[in-house]
């Protein structure tokens, strides 16, 4: 595939194999190897119920270095205890053996169901064979390997210049069941052949956040296992990046934003059931905490979801979730627009004819949502897909 | 019917007709009235997006008097701007005329779709024949004239005894779409004979909503339409109540609980495509906000919500909602019970027998979800129900 010959990192190889976490037939785990130790960098999850891997990742990120990303889906390895603790550095230190590096520098990850016990000994069993057929041009393979109710492998690159050499940012993500991390395990893990110090690399990533995965998120609104885990091999060569601030910081930021922001759209186009995928985009706000707010509300309101499930332009939902946004709010300055058509001036509605030409907006299946409160310059954005019978039936269904 | 014989409260009449607001075929107006002025109050949304019975509601009941109610269903006159306040006044005028108390005293009430113009000459044709079948036994009639998405009429009566004399104590409620005002409208109407001042009924009725209404919803999280309005006719004959923390005061109160926490199961069981009704049981918390805030959590997850549907015991999911709760919380000491089965013992899980017959449990359709943080000695719970397929299904067709 063209796809799987291009998404190569210089200085990383990876493979996965099945270890018969997850039903037969489906890959379910994967290691990403750099040639050596390398700068690396995380976000965990805030939630107070953290998986044992988390855990480790927590410590072991301290030293801002790492070599290898061990991953499995089908078990979350989440309120197992001491004993998951355990698991999770026995599959650690079987790979150490294997490739001969400290264990410290193993980030482990998983994604599944919380509450069973890892079945550490298939991991073991099938190592290996797993570390043997490392190469390259295995990440697509990973992509495939952490997904769980996902129904397509998320994947991104792009290339960029530094110094004049040529520099590549590569990103997996396995997607969050619904759109939200409170719902579901959301893994991501960034790869680049840049030179960069461990700092400046995390803060390239949590500034990527803010427009990518914390405007599909909410802060704090985290799962179990919830990551962003992102290794810089510097295999490129050019002179490495200590501030973020500089030229070159700034070319690897935008980089790896730009694979942040792309996954994160993959993300929610793939939420469980998802039919249309809508922006909901708030300007005029008051101030930026409440233009956040006002579109974090909108996109969260199961009644707004359910009606962009059902193509029905019911702007009455949108003016209600606006009124218990928490926000300053003149409700007959408020304008709201699916698309280009406008369907509420001034807090009254337009008619039957803007609303049908709205359905016509959103039977495309993405659009921008648009709401302009008239009361400051502020704006902000969140992304979310509608709520639809099928997400209630993945949700219902998935452990059984 | 013996129901219909019953829900009489001494010294109101009322009545229910077809205005052809609604679908034909289906009760869309009603009308509730005192035989005289009477003491009157009442809780309004704080949903900054009031539609216009509200908003004159919000000015009515300064008076604390009242002489009747009037409510349509199918439509909201929610942000129908000056045109909806001058449909509703003319209403309430046309009532005012036909029963010759002062505008004032009306007080309006309407539940349905949002931003649609109130159909106010409908209303107006129907009024004469409506305030002509007033009568004693036309409550339940009400209670049927106001259903929206509702499949059956909520009422609720309990009879006491005041200073030796039997005091009656009613009330209506149309459910709120699923459980949360924040998506639909919840409509109380509250009936007695009791002789009680204003201030004193008003303050019953705040305190009864802390254990009813309040604990299936949130502070806040209100609809546009959102009205619990509360009525006493004094026809009971009884030494008029001023103070609450009267002996007298206190068997009100408890009446009016009881009332009130009645209306709010039968609502919650009544939620959109419910099939089962779950009581979140939060015990053991640190604080008492922070007891509130697990079970709100725990109630509001729609991961937990469609294992409930699915009737799987998927207690990962009720952890990592406790995780991001923002409560204290020791993961370690957490158990988590299933009726009387216990499923989570100090953060771990007891395994596929329990989770069995936590299943069974489920099943039965009605349980209660017993969280025990073992941090302290605060409690609180919050009722709720699953998420289903078919509560996509209502709210995605629900205007078409």
């Amino acid at each position: 595939m063209e796809h799987e010959n291009k998404l190569i990192v210089p200085g990383f190889r990876a493979a996965a194999v099945e270890a018969a976490i997850k039903k037969p037939g489906r890959l379910d785990l994967a290691v990403i190897v750099a040639d050596q130790p390398v700068a690396a960098a995380g976000v965990l999850t805030t939630n107070k119920v953290k998986a044992a891997p988390v855990l480790l990742c927590q410590q072991r990120l301290r030293a801002g270095k790492a070599q290898a990303i061990l991953v499995n889906s089908g078990n979350a390895n989440a309120c197992t205890g001491e004993a998951g603790l355990e698991a999770a550095s026995a599959a650690c230190r079987a790979v150490t053996e294997l490739l001969g590096c400290p264990e410290q520098l193993i980030l482990p990850a998983s994604t599944g169901v919380i509450g069973q016990p890892l079945p550490v000994d298939r991991i073991l069993d099938v190592l290996p064979s797993l570390t043997a057929s490392l190469h390259p041009g295995g990440l697509p393979q990973v992509a495939e390997a952490i997904m769980t109710t996902d129904t397509f492998p998320k994947t991104s690159l792009v290339h960029t210049d530094i110094d004049g050499v040529r520099v590549t940012v590569a990103g997996l993500a396995k997607g969050a069941g619904m759109i939200h991390p409170d719902m579901a395990t959301m893994l991501v893990f960034l790869l680049t052949d840049a030179a960069v110090s461990p700092k400046a690399l995390k803060a390239a990533v949590k500034q990527g956040l803010t427009g990518s995965f914390n405007r599909i998120t909410v802060d704090g609104d985290t799962s179990t296992n919830d990551c962003v885990l992102a290794l810089a091999s510097g295999a490129a060569g050019h002179r490495p990046i200590e501030n973020l601030h500089s030229p070159a910081g700034e070319i690897l930021a935008a980089s790896l934003h730009t694979v942040m922001a792309d996954l994160a759209v993959q993300v929610v186009r793939d939420g469980e059931g998802a039919a249309h995928v809508f922006q909901v985009v708030v300007e005029g706000a008051a101030s930026p905490a409440d233009a956040l707010k006002a579109a974090r509300t909108v996109a969260l309101s199961p009644l707004v979801k359910t009606a962009v499930a059902g193509e029905d332009a019911n702007w009455g939902r949108i003016m209600a979730a606006l009124g218990r946004a928490r926000v300053k709010l003149n409700p007959n300055r408020v304008n709201i627009f699916f698309g280009p058509q406008q369907v509420v001036k001034a807090g009254l509605g337009l008619g039957p004819a803007a609303e049908e030409t709205a359905r016509q907006v959103m039977a495309a299946g993405r659009f921008d949502l648009r709401i302009h409160l008239n009361l400051g310059t502020a704006s902000d954005s969140y992304l979310t897909c509608d709520l639809t019978a099928d997400y209630v039936r993945i949700n219902a269904d998935y452990r059984s």
